[in-house]
């Protein structure tokens, strides 16, 4: 499943060598073997298990494991020390997605072509589910990295990210801000909350795992914060231009649902060139390991993508 | 303000001697320090924090960080060992408090004594402060046990304990028994999730952080596993016996809910002594390390106990 979508991703773009194609197609397939391995299934725990595999089994383009694999082999590492790492943050994003999406937040009914998981099950289940992943993804990283790894940086690092002071506290801006006057200070706070500090520890956490030394790991972390940033000011782009269809979810809601975006405060224009110079600056922090090619190939197709 | 509740406590129960009443004065006293030291303030994060802290700082017996800092003790470890880890666990009960009582789950009003966070705070910063603190549990038991500890496999450990075959799987369980015929099994599997894989996981962490062989590891978890589910008997009791205004939160719920509750399966007096037979394996178990007299009074506190 996984590698029949990467490659048609890939065919619709025309910007994506063979390299990253490969690569990518490479990642999803090992990643979706890792999730299989370490999600709890019907016969675990029922309903729950079901609801935590509706989502990552639906699709998604493994955008952030692909990320931690990369680091690791920038750093030099095996990707064995790194693909649990890589299921966490799957998991991790689809957590954030499952909550997001519940009616007393954006109250969305569509995610990866299907219903979201509050319209599949309970409620009830689908923010237990969401729990759940959080959970595991903390002890899944705990349980499958090396012990000569630095596993307690490992998770403070992705507790920083994830919690108050990253995704969660991002969320809360964003629907606090809905409704308020275009302000680019506040949409950069929120996008760098919700969006780019997931994908910074992505690569953080893949070239700790890797066993990076300090500075590779910053100039990394410099890197996914860029190309993080850039992501979702194309979101933003593709929520106003692209069909529902095409991007498998909700779309046009940032509009309806009254949200701060940063072609909503720049234009669309002036957003295009913010994501060109923030790839462009990522492009100085691709070099210097062992994949510089790829990263740069991954930054540039974060700019074409069209879903 | 924790001295002064834990103090009013003790003075209600008589069964509690001076040494127990001192020991949890104590201990709750320096977990509400960590927690005010690790929780983020208004100028860090505005609503969010606030929320954060709501219910933290509303009471709450402290039960579970004490059961840590008394079984880093019993292994002969030193307190400050183990305080983050007894932060974190106040951490993650307080989460699933906030949780549980959302609207889509127990809708709950009243918790603590006061509002519950998301009749303080809108819905969606309830969700999402209980996200933020189950991720702060996790960051602070890396961030502040010693590198020499099994910070690893404490953090696999809290994750299977919270998890979808734990805490979060026990509530899924709870939510879809509610009506269903009385059946022991099941209430005993719910009340293993809910309650004793946290208790259970309190002793095992603190053991883990102060450093203690597999041995008492695996005696203390098993003391906190008998003392959880004899908690959790008292508590459905204590559900139909006492007032909303001494327990601090609605009462009567269980009823209310149509809940599957032990003494619902076996009736009061069986349920009664089914708590008494728990704690008397598990003063069993309370022997072998430097704190036996605390760990056997507290697990008399926990049948005697009127709120």
């Amino acid at each position: 499943m996984a590698e029949a979508r990467e490659a048609t991703d890939v065919a619709q773009d025309e910007d994506t060598g063979p390299d990253l194609a490969s690569f990518l197609a490479h990642a999803a397939a090992r990643v979706d073997a890792e999730l299989d391995r370490r999600l709890p299934t019907v016969a675990d725990c029922g309903d729950l298990a079901a609801a935590m595999r509706h989502l990552v089994t639906g699709g998604g383009k493994r955008f952030r494991p692909a990320l931690v694999l990369l680091a690791c082999r920038d750093v030099g590492g095996s990707e064995d020390d790194a693909i649990a790492t890589a299921a966490a943050m799957e998991l991790i994003h689809t957590y954030s997605l499952i909550h997001d999406d519940l009616p007393c937040m954006d109250d969305a009914k569509l995610r990866r072509g299907k219903a979201c998981v509050h319209v599949a099950y309970p409620e009830a289940t689908a923010v237990l589910a969401g729990d759940a992943m959080l959970t595991l993804a903390f002890e899944v990283i705990a349980a499958g990295t090396p012990a000569h790894r630095p596993i307690g940086g490992m998770i403070v690092a992705l507790g920083r990210a994830a919690g108050w002071a990253g995704m969660a506290g991002g969320q809360v801006l964003d629907l606090a801000a809905e409704g308020a006057e275009p302000d680019l200070d506040m949409v950069r706070r929120i996008h760098e909350g919700k969006t780019a500090s997931l994908i910074e520890v992505s690569l953080r956490l893949g070239a700790m795992a890797g066993g990076g030394g300090g500075e590779d790991v910053e100039r990394l972390a410099r890197y996914g914060h860029r190309v993080g940033l850039a992501f979702q000011i194309v979101d933003d782009l593709l929520d106003t231009e692209v069909s529902a269809e095409q991007m498998g979810k909700d779309v046009g809601a940032d509009a309806d649902n009254d949200k701060l975006t940063w072609p909503g405060v720049v234009g669309n224009e002036q957003a295009r060139a913010d994501a060109r110079r923030l790839v462009d600056e990522a492009l100085v922090d691709a070099r210097g390991g062992r994949e510089e090619a790829l990263l740069a190939a991954l930054a540039e197709k974060v700019l074409s993508r069209r879903n």
